[in-house]
């Protein structure tokens, strides 16, 4: 009998301060893989809502505590679903529970400061959960293709992410990241699927053309942005996330398990409430 | 025949630049009302669904167009629904689509600027839409309860919001602002089953306690600042609140109506794309 995948078998191996033999290699993940797929596209569905009724009340949980706070972040090449997996996995929490936050291409005021500056002004408070719709990992890859961003200056960059993340778990972050992993073939037919219909053509933007033809250097820039920033207090997983329902539930899968593993539990009955008589 | 209860009968008269000959009845509004329900809670949930999906679509569209703006500003005693309104309105909008901003009793850094420092900051950018959980409305209720701010001041902040929001609309801002309206009864009611829920005792505040035995002095409030801010560009509405499933389905068809009266449409296709076949 075949093993049964487990979560873990798509985390990118931790980095260790340079003690690694070899680095992780992101083509043995087949895009169109459905490891944590149920069956058929309706019981996915079924299970996405299951786990989404679930998540709603751990979110609870984590702002009636207002302690923990937890980050999820999602990147992925043009296409890959991020806004499509927001909006599917968390379609049954309640959104005064969640901050959704989207980097763009930085502002004037932005560049103006270090690369991390904007993004540490949206670090999740006490008792939130906050999604970062593309992040950081952005200012890795773009210059890294555009050749901006030399070797050495690659790492120097990959060590102050993993200083700033190391800060935020050290104070009550819980951190998952997720590259939705699609294939070249099924961007090109999502592409082609946006021009083809005008009334989609306001989310196309040519530059994206631009992109696609640098495909094999933003895949090599992601490899080497995942193998320098998986850790284990913000470990980087692979989502297979050709089809949208396997996406959906793997990513929906991960952050159950990271929520579970915080053992939250709703504060305490307040004594000095009980027996009172509202007049 | 009873004439059809409309949208406007609930909204506040506008302030004309103190040309009123008396200020507008809270009392006259019944907290109990429905004018709105389609009958039953079961059509109620289902007549907020279809106005969701509808709202889903305006929104995206909205976000498309990148031009205007949507706030919805949401205020009302403790446990007059604010949270469940945003939750119930909004659960078939994007998530992404949405910015929910809570404000709460202003931090030390808030309270060294002026009163509208932290919620101008907040606006609605071009394509958003945003809902004020509560506002700059507090800096009115709370201090004038409290005894903090005399006929004078309150006068003065009012013009000041007016102002404000003039500017808003001006830039490009839609805004409707909606009183959660509730009975007394429905809040002891309301209180004193989060009391005998231990579960629930980490939403309650003992404060809130405090803030009913002020039940009339809030509502004496709450009918000068809807009086003095109820604007063409700013409106007040006074939304029945009793019954939780007939204020989710008023607030929605508030919100429909205002968004269909900006008719927006999708960004016509590029001609520039025209024919590309993707690589």
């Amino acid at each position: 009998m075949a093993k049964q995948p487990e979560l873990d078998d798509f985390r990118v191996p931790y980095f260790d301060d340079g003690k690694k033999s070899s680095k992780f290699s992101l083509e043995a993940f087949d895009p169109a893989a459905k490891p944590f797929s149920t069956g058929s596209k309706d019981s996915d569905r079924a299970r996405l809502s299951e786990i989404g009724a679930k998540l709603d009340t751990l979110q609870e949980c984590l702002h009636a505590q207002q302690q923990r706070r937890v980050l999820l972040v999602l990147q992925g090449m043009d296409t890959s679903g991020k806004d499509g997996t927001i909006r599917a996995v968390f379609h049954d929490v309640d959104p005064l529970g969640l901050r959704i936050v989207p980097f763009k291409a930085p502002t004037p005021v932005e560049l103006a400061h270090d690369f991390l500056w904007r993004v540490h002004a949206q670090a999740p408070a006490a008792g939130e959960l906050t999604i970062f719709n593309r992040s950081h990992y952005e200012d890795l890859l773009v210059p890294t293709v555009l050749g901006n961003l030399d070797a050495e200056a690659f790492e120097r960059r990959c060590c102050h992410i993993r200083q700033f993340e190391s800060l935020l778990a050290d104070s009550g972050t819980t951190i998952v990241k997720c590259m939705l992993h699609i294939s070249k073939e099924e961007q090109r037919q999502r592409l082609q699927a946006r021009i083809d219909d005008p009334s989609k053509h306001w989310k196309f933007d040519v530059s994206d053309l631009e992109a696609r033809k640098q495909w094999d250097k933003y895949q090599a820039a992601y490899r080497d942005a995942l193998d320098a920033t998986s850790t284990d207090y913000a470990p980087w997983y692979v989502v297979p996330a050709d089809s949208k329902t396997h996406r959906n539930v793997m990513v929906a899968e991960l952050l159950l398990r990271t929520f579970e593993a915080l053992k939250l539990e709703y504060p305490p009955a307040k004594e000095s409430l009980k027996g009172i008589k509202v007049e």
